[in-house]
């Protein structure tokens, strides 16, 4: 099966990458619920614009982007002939560009290293190897991982359902669904394995802002599942605690330390503070590919400071909501300290505290962690 | 003087409410900050409109605004010139009308209360009074509520300036200001206190979702004051909290109970666990106006829904940010227990737990609570 087949053959609902035509397309999710636009993304510089601008969003989607992004730069360079080492050089040279631009989620890092390294092992095992051949056998290594991803958000699904009663109210953050996660799904996944394995349920969603993803996002794939679902801003999670209306909290990851420190979307500290406090589960649903070993703790996770403007600007209709010239804050990420976690849903399992020792054997028993 | 030589020697920055040619013009503040448009109030259904759409918002603003709706009626009932009784029961019939409107601010009852009963005093004493003379005396009494308000106003930002240190940095939510409070301001008053008596601080603004006030009004209030004031996301106290970049929480009130229990916009409570959790003060600033000894305790304070669309649709472009046809759910206040509150700034000084002696001390001492 070439790449296209193969890519169509993958039954993941919405699949927020696509390959058609030899051009990589991304669903564009900002501009979703309104319109399902496509964005080709096939050259570097307009990938790159893709996972900056977060036309592509979610650490497993924007892993995925990447991987194919440094694929199809193989393909670009492979097409101008220059030696092989130089062809290591550029597609290096790709790897970083790709890996500067988001630097929380370690997904991003992780699938464009394992492509580097698929490249890196070919070259050196056969410095003569066709780069044209070895570019499709970069893409069709991407769709490896995308395959093998899909099943492990089966895996954590299905685990990550045992923790959701009958007749839960469930709440979210953000968009851990499948538009995130370039499969089932990670916090939606568990939602959504729940779901369809017939646990009754209902959603509470949080907006997310400054992005909304979890308005724009979540609410239309809960909404394409049929899953009963209702919408709060970010500020009602207290308030609903309080009065038990949410039994459980589920999120998605962005990157894990070592220790079970976790960075995920802004405003899940905020969460994972308020469930303590009403002594409600607090999980975090994130594949094996998420954690990073190499960071003991939070408090050395990167966290992105985005542009003002998304903070200034209530909607995209271009208006702000604030006054001319106004200062804003706008960290993308916040980390949760792994005391504040009731435990972490994995395709191998749900992780325990203390996560130092569960999260290590996971680890050791994986082979998909980054080295 | 007259009403109108009255309301103009006000001295209280930007005044929500003016009485102009005879009529009651309500600045619109769900056009601010981009434009500044006056909404005609004089008729009751107008009024009406005003408060329940929150043209007028902000607990002591909307009592202020439907006194002098009641006073501008009881001018409309004088024209008709019918009996005094009737004049009385048309009046108490506008009254709960008004009182309706928003069942949880508590001000708005208070301020009609007292506008009504001493429509009722007068008239009980002497049946054959020149109802337009009562009506104009009716608006006097607006105004000596307003005066002695702004007063009080600029005692609780005297009092409570004493807790902000010098390079504070001061988180508030919602607003609190000139705006909400028809004077000084309350949370606002306290922080402007503190500015203009010279102590450096700095702001941290949540934008208050979902209708932003902290972003449009908070915002454009400190802006207008040249307090320097940074806009986050509700989502985002719980980080800046945690990185050590808020110092002292201060939020208004709409109603607190004999208890302390604390009503505020949704939102206040988040904060005040996210606070507790960091070691962080949180003060309430409310004129002695807002407690309402009759309610023991939160959990019997009447909490507003209001509009599912004020949740779906993200700013008044009109788009929705979520599917077509969502459901949302929209308290439009919170409750924050007494024990989560370091203290209580008034007009007569800043109130301690055990709250029910305090705020019992201090009532008994006053004569503007609500009997």
């Amino acid at each position: 099966m070439n790449v296209e087949q193969r890519m169509k053959s993958l039954d993941s609902g919405v699949l927020p990458i696509q390959i058609v035509e030899g051009k990589i397309l991304i669903l564009d999710q900002r501009k979703l619920p309104e319109r399902k636009e496509f964005f080709d993304a096939t050259e570097l510089d307009r990938m790159c614009y893709a996972i900056k601008e977060m036309v592509v969003r979610g650490a497993p989607s924007i892993g995925v982007a990447a991987a194919f992004g440094l694929a199809s730069e193989a393909r670009r360079i492979a097409a101008t002939k220059i030696p092989g080492a130089q062809f290591l050089t550029l597609l290096d040279d790709a790897k970083h560009k790709l890996q500067e631009l988001r630097p929380t989620a370690v997904n991003l890092r992780w699938a464009t290293e394992k492509i580097y390294a698929r490249a890196k092992f070919e070259l050196d095992r056969n410095g003569d190897l066709d780069q044209a051949t070895l570019a499709e056998d970069l893409f069709q290594s991407v769709l490896n991982l995308l395959e093998e991803h899909e099943e492990k958000n089966r895996a954590l699904g299905d685990f990550g359902a045992t923790l959701i009663d009958s007749n839960a109210s469930v709440m979210t953050h953000c968009n851990a669904g499948p538009l995130a996660a370039c499969g089932w799904g990670t916090a939606l996944g568990v939602i959504r394995s729940a779901f369809f394995n017939g646990v009754k349920l209902s959603v509470i969603v949080g907006e997310t802002r400054p992005r909304n993803q979890g308005a724009r996002l979540t609410m239309w794939e809960l909404h394409q599942d049929g899953i009963p679902a209702s919408l709060i801003t970010d500020s009602m999670a207290g308030y609903l605690m309080a009065t038990h209306r949410i039994d459980i909290v589920i999120v998605g990851a962005d990157r894990i330390a070592a220790n079970g420190d976790t960075a995920n979307k802004i405003g899940t500290y905020n969460l994972a503070v308020l469930a303590k406090y009403h002594d409600i589960p607090f999980y975090v649903a994130a594949p094996l590919s998420t954690f990073d070993p190499s960071i003991a703790n939070g408090t050395i996770i990167p966290i992105e400071e985005r542009d003002l403007s998304e903070v200034t600007m209530v909607c995209d209709c271009g208006s702000s909501h604030t006054v001319f010239g106004a200062k804003a804050i706008n960290p993308a990420f916040d980390v949760t300290p792994a005391h504040l976690i009731s435990g972490i849903v994995t395709e191998v399992g749900i992780l325990r505290p203390p996560y130092e020792y569960s999260i290590g054997c996971a680890l050791a028993r994986d082979n998909s962690g980054l080295e």
